[in-house]
């Protein structure tokens, strides 16, 4: 993916309309979320089936590339003003995922899935422990 | 940006850990837009002028970045989940957004912008007009 | 539900700890995206039949519990802040919803539901038509 | 503010339309983040004062209360259906809020707001601290 040329459309189309005043990082966090909550919407009344199901939909999935589009979009006009680097910033995200959710641990059912702890906590939670027995 | 790296990476992740029976575009939405309310509440307090002056702050830049991480993240996998070419969409959007917003239209202050129509908004309501006139 | 004296409070709380100056409407929308967020997260991973059944489990609810309250408090502060009514706001919204989704054309099915057309879209498009003809 | 009143209209509406199916508490959820990224997109470009200032505008204060009452609306819908008694969590939240952040510890400057401890979070840390002294 050529994310520079897309960093330098966007500042390109920014600055010919004078709207760099607007994009400063709060208010570009705002426009993300709001852009995230479109795509919400879309699946809001959906069950998880037809959420799937949707890919065979070509109207609906011309909505869902361009709410896809608009979150990209104030993704990297926000990383480019905080000169983060997206890619860099995932892998290294991943890594500590990978570290947080050890495969033996985290491997499991629905039930659980949304309190699993992360291994980070476990272990400060047993630290903590052990420091208030002493 | 090694797009398919990551969107591999992702994948692997996901599937080691059993946990792509959770990942119906429905809750990859629900993740995204969770993801982007965190990066909303770095900023939530801070004036426009510290949102910007965050970027000379090692320790926030550090929550700023795994937060960018996390929306891209949810991002790439909702997209692979539903075949969606991010560059092509994004490409495709800055394309319409350029036709939608001419700069000789949309240039203009602060004020107008919240509120600029669309350039498909004006032809569409002048249209109407026109139609009900007749 | 004893309205002036939420308000009452928490004015009393903001002005006690000077901040009243955080609070503008653009903060405060903020703070109230980022609160439904949590209240989304609870219920990212869990089926809609989980969502139902959590009601019985205790822990959660106060989760829960905790979140809706926070919603509530942004809500009522930024209606506070800008002189809004909420009861009024709410009544005159769902007279309009009433009038909107009329019971015979609204019954029906789930695929349907998500794209349902509001009446006054439906009379909307008729009249466009009619004008294009022209 | 009658709140039990808004209930009823609320579950009399949806049910004559056969929409409760759709009202699980995971879906309305996400119907809340919806409409809550809708009040955010009114305030998104403006700065904070004008977000003050909006109060003056009428036809801008036609929209936030319309807005408003969604949000409203989607928050009641949720709390009946898991039994939640907003007003008692609303209380409960604010007692909480004013043992958490005591005026002593909270007066403060713009700066150190957003990053502020709550007490118990000072305590925590002072007590994991000593701990692992030991």
């Amino acid at each position: 993916m050529n994310i520079s040329e897309i960093k330098k459309r966007l500042a390109t189309f920014a600055s010919a309309r004078n709207w760099d005043q607007f994009h400063s990082p709060k208010n570009l966090s705002m426009g993300l979320a709001a852009e995230a909550a479109e795509l919400l919407e879309i699946f809001q009344w959906l069950t998880e089936k037809q959420s799937v199901e949707i890919v065979s939909n070509e109207k609906e999935m011309a909505h869902v590339k361009e709410e896809i589009a608009d979150v990209f979009i104030y993704l990297v006009r926000l990383s480019d003003k905080l000169n983060v680097d997206i890619e860099k910033a995932v892998f290294e995200k991943i890594d500590l995922n990978e570290m947080r959710y050890p495969v033996e641990l985290s491997k499991g059912d629905a039930t659980k899935h949304s309190k699993r702890q992360r291994v980070d906590e476990v272990i400060a939670s047993k630290k903590q422990k052990k420091g208030g027995h002493n």
